[in-house]
């Protein structure tokens, strides 16, 4: 019996007790949703063990790392797709540990910029090194060609999502 | 211009930053995370201004429905990903409004052995139905072949992450 099959099949999750009589776009969902929690389940669990992070505070860091220069409060939310009351309280703390530096911008002093501090490029650096390879382990059983078909599908169905709901915010 | 295209591009999200010279692997991660909490928090948003829902709730009573008969209360949680804790206060609210029932199995009385009452099943298929069409309208650009072939590269994915983390898990 092959173990690894085994394993995906008696695995409890989001799948479990759907029928092939669901429809194929909630089996999609309901797989899709699986691996983001498995997925991110065991990035949260290795973060806290090798680093002692939290997967906010790494969610918010890879964002800064990736801007190139500072982001205002609005954009790091907007691109950790939560609302910005979320993100304060972790700043703070990030401001305080010397990680992060926060200014308000010249022109407008409501608007506060925030970047990633020398010390803390290099804090994260090391983090996101681990990070890669707990991805690529995770990953490992498809080539080159499965990711990539993977990715474009993942195009397309985050630009249908993203006309629904566009579609809808703009009608109010 | 495709407006489509343009919305795609310009949403922040968690692929904001990349560049082509990131792994193929963080990107269909990151493409996975963003594909998730866009569909969740449309869902989110939806069950609460459509029938003053939240998303914990619906899911708990997903998963009763789908099962085939009464779960314990460590089988629902294990198909929920979270931990017993995070479902008893909300079990017990259920069990208030009728919604859930709760017994204790005759074998092992510390064992509590939970169902949706037929008042609960009633309820939750009505909601059910809207969350079908939902999640069909944020699919709606693919086809069923597209969704078939994503489908099958998400079995891919789930089998190579539980292979990985079941490892770890054995390995203490």
């Amino acid at each position: 019996m092959d173990e690894r099959t085994a394993g995906a099949t008696s695995h409890a999750d989001f799948e479990s007790g759907l029928s092939s009589a669901d429809r194929l776009d909630v089996r999609v969902w309901l797989r899709l949703l699986t691996c983001a929690n498995l997925i991110e389940a065991e990035v949260r669990q290795r973060l806290g063990q090798t680093h002692g992070m939290t997967l906010p505070r790494f969610d918010v860091l890879a964002q800064l790392y990736r801007a190139d220069g500072a982001l205002s409060m609005g954009a790091l939310s907007r691109r950790l797709m939560v609302t910005n009351g979320n993100v304060t309280g972790l700043i703070d703390r990030l401001v305080k540990e010397g990680i992060v530096d926060r200014r308000a911008t010249p022109n407008d002093r409501r608007v506060q910029m925030v970047s990633l501090t020398p010390k803390g490029r290099r804090a994260f650096e090391e983090v996101a090194n681990d990070h890669r390879g707990w991805i690529a382990a995770m990953m490992t059983d498809l080539d080159r060609d499965e990711l990539a078909r993977l990715h474009a599908l993942l195009a397309r169905l985050k630009g249908s999502v993203l006309a629904v709901t566009t579609t809808r915010e703009d009608a109010g």
